[in-house]
């Protein structure tokens, strides 16, 4: 409507810096990084729930009961891949986080949808374990 | 480019039909559901695998290992929501397999694009185990 169509090569890399920008944050134990991006119907999976969340009330209460508690060293955003087209974009990758001695690995996939203010929001998020040792 | 734009209904109606078709196949040992409707770049996550796949030949490779081995008899789709775009749409749930007595309880991410021929193909599938019991 009016908005520049950026070409996939744009997408892809506002897409992946914002998602670092936020796991940086994320990695000092501040939610709000991803929660500045994500959009009101936001839909997000990850191993602690036992069902999907709906929606940013949902995403925030989650994220403030852990506000202050995850400290990462470092980690390692790896082979990121964007499929893209103007309006949505599926961002995945395999993420490494550093405490201590200890690497925690990670699959995540993020979908990106492009606002009618022409910015890119989380739309949906689903983190889980690589390879998990189940009981 | 000349297709007709399909409403929000539509879309959401048409993407849970095909997965729904996609998992009948799947409970009863047959991948070919799936691996039709995935597009050539589909990326794939699941508990099982080290990292992300990539492209439908690495898909095919993991599900030709399993064809015929997978057996439910019977699941639930549970509370399916889809967030669309003319040209790309997400599909999350909750899917509870029965086997004898046993439940198992997965989160599914599904991506789907809207392919020139109009046909809506998935570009990325995340399995992943609803709070496993870590060692």
């Amino acid at each position: 409507m009016g908005l520049q169509v950026q070409n996939r090569e744009e997408i892809a890399a506002t897409i992946i810096a914002m998602e670092k920008a936020a796991l940086d944050q994320w990695g000092n134990g501040n939610p709000d990084g991803f929660l500045d991006i994500s959009a009101p119907d936001v839909v997000y999976f990850d191993p602690f729930v036992e069902k999907r969340l709906d929606g940013i009330d949902q995403l925030r209460a989650l994220y403030d009961s852990i506000r202050g508690q995850v400290h990462t060293d470092r980690y390692e955003l790896l082979n990121p891949h964007v499929q893209a087209t103007d309006a949505m974009a599926v961002l995945t990758f395999n993420y490494e986080g550093y405490v201590n001695e200890t690497v925690y690995k990670w699959n995540c996939t993020e979908v990106y949808r492009r606002e009618e203010t022409g910015e890119w929001r989380i739309v949906q998020t689903h983190w889980s374990p690589v390879r998990p040792q189940l009981k």
